[in-house]
């Protein structure tokens, strides 16, 4: 078995399992019907083109099907696309799953959650600590299974708690160094600014955007949900709008979606953290596939820099 | 006694009861202390400098306490300000009360009532129209004493009931003209798209913005309550997200505070019917007070545009 | 015979009378030519491919051409695309004119002119209504034939004069709300606003811009053409120098083509009448093609925005 | 007599005949009435205070009246401002004269049409020379007076006529360096391109804006003024819409008042030419009075730059 | 003796020694000489007037000069001035020295150093450590004095080293939760990445811009000099083209000064470090002086933005 | 042999010798491979296409190859595109040499040089001119060779001394026009201003950006070599920075890469020079390709405009 997609090279022969993350039929200029599949395994993704289908093809090769299967990756228009040669549906004597095929977090759940844990423990306000723990209970499943974005950074399975747990690390430093801040209020901050993503996305496998997060954002649902919450725990006090606020203003300006700016320290910290440990997971992921003395892919969400990989990167 | 503030020229001399908004103490560069104070009346303000005040004057005329002066109105820095000859406060045997001293829409509140009932009246959805009803009985009345903004546009008492009746007239002439749209949803829309400010602003007589207002702004603070409406109304369906969207995107674009745009028919007519409803309001005040062949001031929150009025205006 | 092409649906089969919007040729990467051709009936339009033409095929498949064909429709980079099975010219026996597969507005030209001449009447300021009629006298049939955009609204026969009757309703309404407001003048702006367009587009049939409409524009061709109006009628007055900046300004900012922005007021209420028509009409357009519960394509003159259709849209 | 407003230093006394350009009423803190006056010579302007003016004062002192004067020159808020000591209107035995007052171009206006005269005559496009000489023939009288702007650049008397001969030596060494750019064409636009200042501006003793200035601008009344030249002279043919669009597009870019860019080169050349004088007649004025090793004062139409004056820039 | 500047309200009487930051004469609406001096100790700055000064006055009180004081604070637009009610210049027998009024870090220049020679000694590249060392070799004494900026953050003595130390304990904890970046390079960035200001700020007590610091500023001038350090050590490689680069695009931004956006990971994290320090400089100061409950005045360097305290700020 | 690549229309049939400039390696549809190859000649560039390669094909029609070929130009997608119908490697026999088929200015190398030379002896400053001429010492072959930028302008062989040279025929002139101008200081920066050039691109065949390009760009790093050249030269003085300064602020502005915008007079002058020379050399070339009365095609350095030809261009 070949390694996996995402360590592959122009010029490779393939062969293994992989899943088909989206699949769409065309039609050649000569009227044959093909599919273009975009495969995904645990390391990456790639375009594949099936030629000369037939109506079964087109009905077994589907959408979160996984396929056994042999190609040759080319290039084409600069990238790489798998030019499959044989193919054929997984079968349950394969013993394979999808959740092979999927990307996760480089840290297991379980640490996430006690990472997690830990940092509530740390907190001294019980209104915060209240607040935090009701929305952990809540959403504790799917907090431990969502990706952190659709696309861009930390889009993997945990990435919202990889996330999460990377700014506490951050967070716990930045008091350590600037101890004025409120830790309490600024751990609090980390933990629930992206929860409503929880439902703008729609899950894990194929990541869209659902109706309500379409037409009204994580940020607005977060806001509202935060206030629900206080009522059902029946607390009040300058907290809870805080809290609002710090979800609120997390993406820094109105041109960014947060129609406040932050307007209190913790919020202007917890903007910046993130704005951190978004790039630096980008930039590391990016890097990991770099040889030194090259320039990585461009990085859209990175003003679509491409970035260098200095030589003398690793002998210090 | 004179006719009311707005309506002075510079060189006049006034003499009347008026209230006084806002009160500063300042010292001049020879070391005397004066009085910087906003006076207004119903027709408008002006800017007025009480000189060599003892401490008794400073303790006496403090904002919303109505006074009666004579002074005369001289031009300073381009604009018009009262030099006070005479002032005393006023007593009760005046007979005079801080409500006279206030704009006030050009409607009669129980006729802005009316108005807004006949055109709930006239909404079939049975959703839309329970919640909108709930938010009157809640709002009803704040609602009709608020102004609609701190500045700018129907900032006087029932400004922002004055505001809304005059959108739904207009709302109703364009479901006629495109009848495609949903009349009912764009009703519900004009109705509860400002009732945030009601947080928002401080009140009536001097109105500035609240700590929750300053941090969370109106429109995340009403999308919220739209969804704690709906959970005590037990209402569930579609016109509840579709109420908060067109709540959240009136202000039409990120920069302008509206973290998603208008993604339905209705939210996009709202957003241009506000705009067209507040813009006419501050058009037609300007007007008012320029002679046909002039410019009006600069309006600041028209681009800072001076406008001018033909001088055919009135000989059709 | 089939429905029309904008009632396609993908896997659907087409068989009848299409006309010829635009032939290109190409060749295959096995370097055998074959046509690019846009296809359009009254309900819309779809690209189609033609494989392996003769010499033949290049000079009678072409622009303006009506012709019978049968084909499928098909996806392409997820757009519909016809593949033609069987192509022949039209005949004179077959009865068929280029008026048949043109979209028309949904109001028929003598009630549009009609309409007009309503509104003309209306007015009581001898000067505008003078000015008026000399343009309508001149530019009557273009006028009523002419499509209001190239593109994004009012696209189709007789566009401009639908545009402007709508636009007229509107300002009917909107001077009873707002009585302030000169209705002679907004009148005269609204039938005078686009009629520029007659210059600076090419015509009906395949729509483009004329060399004169790319280097000057349809704003400063219309301002030159009301003062030369205004001399042939030997008219004089400000109402000739409003008229013109009503033109001038009617897009509302210097980035949008009007180096002066509106300081009328009338020219700031054209401004906006004109958006709020336009933007309907893309609307309901747009989302007369969408099912409840379903969002829009992406309307790239709306910001790109995809716009979603209620499913209570209709069960008031 | 003392040297120029324009040569002044803090410090200085002053004494002689100046303009009073402006003179506005106002009211010192203590309620004394004083005048603001905007004095000026042939060298420069200044900002006078006149304290404790009675009637006969106020009515004595006025825009466009000389005086005989004297006075100090202090320091207030960073700028220059004189103090007067003693004031009285100039008599007719004075023999002083307006003109005496005013700035003018370093060049003579015989000079001035001369060279223009000369420009013309190099032409033999015929077509454009006829055009050229009309507009020259209608507007020769004020083209020699009036100035180019009403402040930043050419700001004085003649400073039209001074910038269209200095662009057009310009456009004369150009031509040569770049053969192919059309020199007729080229001449014209730099001749035509500004003549709509002259109903622009109000005149050069106290240059204003005209109500059609701010309403139309000068850009769109020269494109109907050639249009409208062209239709007197019976002249047809490209040279007229040519001509048209370079007037139309010299100011480079929408946001800079021109609706349509430079479509043609020598559209392109114009505007870069016309930037060009327009920056050195600013930073050759600015220098003049600037000593070597300093900066000058910040410069609005310069991006609000100061400029550096270097020391060796006379040691060559 | 009073409690320093800083510390200052409206309507305390003030004693004590001062330092002159500023003098600048001025003139009465009456024509009386005042002065109008910037006032400043360890703790603070303000605005004061002394009136009706002499020729000696003018003299005696200019910049840098120590005075004893009694004086009263009032409010003038908004903001606090001093009423000087009696001064003399300071003499030898006063025993004060400039070193007293001027702020300082909060941490000591010994402290600061040590800090610093740590960092470099933790450092294994001996390239970078050896350009490093280089640098902090020639400038240590002026950057154990200058300040970070002219104002907004670290605007005090030893301002520049306290923010490098602080930037690289952040950098330390930023190695450790992303291993991948490396910290050598990192550190040396922070070290040198403002070393540039040593040319371009005159110095510590009245910082102002040097000419060199105007025409060029500091990046593209430290850029330059680590190219002229590496020669002067015979050092070649990438390192000190990536060090070049990183001081380049410390700014992120072509609109913030930094032609070349940051390439680099660590020129990356560099510039988000730099941030979040001078951020939280900034807030922390602001906040100081802030009661909870409170908002802060506007903060220039924050885009304007007034940060709220809250009042659980300290009860955890 | 056919006319130059550049002479081509659709539908010419070519024969003659090209260079590949690029050639990648793609595969088609139904799995072949084909080679896209950019040829080139003096006069142009073209796309090719150059189907069912062998390995030996793929070997030997590489970049940098003269080849021998007969094709037939299509036109694919809005562009001109080869289909070549026969090749072979060119063959020493051939007489061909690379040199051939590369673009040159329009000037001979000799003739720029002598221009340069005679500018150069001109400069009367003898520290200006000596830097001058240090720098073309070092650099002359190069400065000979290089174009002044990788596309958009003057992007051919002595592209880079073509610009320098027609640079300082206009600054020349404009020293006339305005002879406050400092005629040396001009002239240096001209020449120096694009010299990072030579370090910031590859060279003359396939233009590409160096590392060092890429990470600090050709003004940072002109900035530090004058530096460096002024110590070798043991140089002091003004003229150093303010060369320097003129380096880095020509290109006007930080979004467009000069951190310092133009600050001395002839800094803004060569600013505008190179805006000037830069555009009419694309205009030019552009505009020699287009028939009278036609359109270039969009120019995307000229903000994606198309330019007209007037018809009257050449019949003065």
């Amino acid at each position: 078995m070949s390694k996996g997609i995402g360590k592959h090279q122009i010029g490779d022969s393939f062969e293994g399992f992989v899943l088909i993350k989206e699949a769409n039929r065309g039609v050649t200029s000569t009227g044959k019907p093909f599919l273009t599949l975009i495969l995904r395994d645990a390391t990456g993704e790639i375009e594949a083109k099936l030629w000369d289908v037939t109506k079964e093809d087109e009905e077994a090769f589907i959408a979160e099907q996984i396929i056994r299967m042999t190609g040759e990756i080319n290039q084409f228009r600069g990238k790489a696309q798998m030019k499959i040669t044989s193919i054929r549906p997984s079968q349950p004597t394969d013993g394979v799953h999808v959740s092979e095929f999927i990307e996760k977090a480089p840290i297991e759940r379980e640490v996430l959650m006690e990472k997690l844990t830990e940092a509530i423990f740390e907190m001294k306000n019980a209104t915060l600590q209240r607040i935090v723990r009701a929305f952990i209970k809540k959403y504790q499943e799917a907090l431990l299974t969502y990706p952190a974005a659709s696309k861009n950074h930390h889009e993997y399975v945990s990435g919202l708690a990889h996330h999460i747990v990377s700014m506490l690390a951050l967070a716990r430093e930045l008091h350590i160094l600037y101890p004025q801040v409120n830790k309490d209020l600024l751990y609090a901050g980390i933990i629930l600014h992206d929860l409503g993503k929880l439902k703008e996305l729609s899950g894990v496998v194929s990541t869209s955007y659902t109706m309500e997060g379409k037409l009204l954002g994580h940020i607005p649902m977060m806001v509202e949900e935060i206030g629900q919450m206080a009522k059902e725990l029946s607390i009040e006090g300058e907290e809870v709008l805080i809290l609002q606020h710090m979800v609120l203003s997390h993406h820094g300006k109105a041109e960014w979606g947060s129609p406040t700016p932050p307007l209190v320290r913790e919020a202007e910290l917890l903007h910046l953290i993130d704005l951190i440990d978004a790039k630096m997971n980008m930039l590391n992921r990016a890097l990991e596939n770099t040889n030194p003395g090259e320039f990585t892919q461009r990085l859209f969400a990175m003003d679509n820099r491409a970035f260098y990989k200095p030589t003398f990167d690793d002998d210090l």
